[in-house]
């Protein structure tokens, strides 16, 4: 792999295998596991040891080398036949985040063009993809801070950074080129239950770069908002509908009503490989509802009454009305809506 | 103390002195503490043995009869004197609520009455307090119930319940009146990070009474607002200026710019105890800033890196002309403004 550019690496090819940094431990400890098969994969996303839509999609591409070398070491002539039912199982492992089935796709296009044993070329491409992923971050980085120009803090949602993507960060990437400007004082960070995504990842990786970090709960984002320190509320998506509606990390469209109302803007930071020109809108988007043991608990200790009943969607939509910029490494699209988006795309 | 009609309470007068139960424990345990000075009684309101303004009224309350009782047996015959540094210092206890205030001059008007030994009629005083609160819930349960009429669900956040009250509740004083009525189906609780009284308290308090209830994260409120199974948001009030501006557990503000752009409406329901006059809008009232420490754990677990900042407002400020009802004891006012306050007040 080629160089990256934030201390934090989520997921690495390494030793013929996926190395991915185990993020349910973290910030009490850094630890890897180095997964060989696709089924250990696809645990590993639905169990959250990696997370972030590009971060998703970045390992589900490498999964399919390990799924193709699996096919072909046991048929070398059908492995082509073996695969779709590993690779069903691995798009299943997640529903709402686009790029699982964008990067499985993507992978798929190369089996047509293979001769021997696949892996080489399948490698190649999902190395491909994942530089990609870096560079496209660095450019929305360098577009998203010429648009938050002189904003002194900014409040993030969730992890959209280097954990959350190959190696530098959607919503944390402006942060970083911003910061690289020698702008933007503090960022804000809201904890993001009932994973603590901010707390745990945001917070931490935030404080490996030496960038000031500010944590606040998140029933206090709206307070935040009022008291005029923060210019920006920046985050990240999973699924971008051909509208423009957004579907981010749950807790995702309060914040976005919130800073309408305080008059703080709002801004959308994510990869071309997000947007779903297949989904007119949000309402048709899958949302993932986890466990209710996930609200009932925090870091594994009930917080609740035993049997008392939890609801836990995963994610929510944003409509496209209260998203003053979408930022992606195609360009910068403001006020989105249908006409925008598809002008983008055809760049 | 005359008979309670929920089957939880947070402060009792008990072997002559004052009974908390120590909601920092619930519900895993349910405890109680027994103090007999005044400065007891102030360090447990501090750190939140109990909570909840017209809890923390009435507790203060029961605190000046063990002051005055100190003082007396110093000196019986300048124990008016020496009684209202102790007071001081209760009063310091929390800023926000302005019934600890408004409790402690209630009973500072009976000094002058009293010969002799002050503790009866203090005592009398203090239950009358307790009593009259009890009396204001259950008259602001029947009219808030009728306010909200044929809803099938609603969504609290913190705990405005028999637990923050003399026994009753206030927000969920308006649940229990209307459960009474064969009303209600469920009620959904935010789980209130920092300090988690939805989860803690507010739904332990209704499955005690076996009232269905759905916890969530306080990020999926804006979410569940969306979907249409909520009809109403209803909260309680730690302090409401002349204008009707409501100070109240962070993350209320948020719930009613949510509510508002989803079509949900936002009740408040608090003892007129609760209004401040003397604030002419929520500007002014101060905000208490607990410790970081709260939001840097969850259930005293570290959720963040070490060194880690945060910030950690208790209250927020949400603005009159996001609330449709506040419901109180004396009577119920729509689109609350400084002359309808002024007009219940004057009732």
């Amino acid at each position: 792999m080629s160089s990256f550019d934030s201390r934090v690496q989520a997921v690495a090819w390494q030793d013929d295998g996926v190395r991915l940094l185990d993020q349910r431990r973290l910030p009490v400890e850094v630890s890897y596991l180095h997964l060989g098969t696709v089924d250990e994969v696809a645990t590993a996303i639905r169990d959250m040891v990696v997370r972030g839509a590009p971060a998703i999609g970045i390992t589900a591409a490498y999964a399919v080398v390990l799924a193709a070398r699996a096919a072909f070491k046991r048929d070398p002539d059908h492995w082509r036949d073996i695969v779709p039912a590993d690779l069903e199982r691995l798009a299943a492992a997640r529903p709402t985040a686009v790029n699982l089935a964008w990067a499985i796709h993507e992978m798929n296009a190369v089996f047509a063009r293979c001769h021997g044993d696949p892996e080489p070329q399948l490698l190649a491409r999902a190395q491909q993809i994942h530089e990609d992923d870096i560079r496209a971050n660095r450019t929305m980085g360098e577009l998203g801070c010429e648009v938050i120009a002189d904003a002194r803090a900014v409040l993030t949602h969730c992890n959209a950074g280097a954990l959350a993507t190959g190696g530098y960060g959607t919503a944390l990437g402006v942060v970083r080129s911003a910061r690289a400007r020698g702008a933007l004082e503090r960022v804000f960070v809201s904890e993001t239950r009932p994973w603590l995504q901010g707390a745990r990842l945001t917070a931490w990786e935030l404080m490996q770069d030496e960038i000031p970090v500010t944590l606040i709960a998140d029933t206090a984002a709206s307070h935040l908002l009022g008291t005029g320190q923060v210019q920006w509320v920046i985050v990240g998506a999973d699924r971008i509908a051909a509208n423009g509606d957004v579907a981010n990390k749950i807790g995702t469209c309060q914040l976005a009503i919130a800073a309408r109302y305080h008059g703080v803007r709002f801004m959308v930071a994510a990869p071309v490989s997000t947007i779903d020109c297949a989904m007119a809108n949000g309402a048709g988007i899958p949302i993932e509802e986890r466990p209710e043991r996930e609200v009932l608990a925090c870091l594994e200790r009930p917080s609740a009454p035993p049997d008392c009943t939890a609801w836990n969607p995963a994610f929510d939509i944003t409509p496209a009305a209260l998203i003053d910029v979408i930022v992606t490494e195609s360009g910068v699209v403001e006020a989105p809506d249908r006409e925008k988006i598809q002008a983008l795309l055809s760049c």
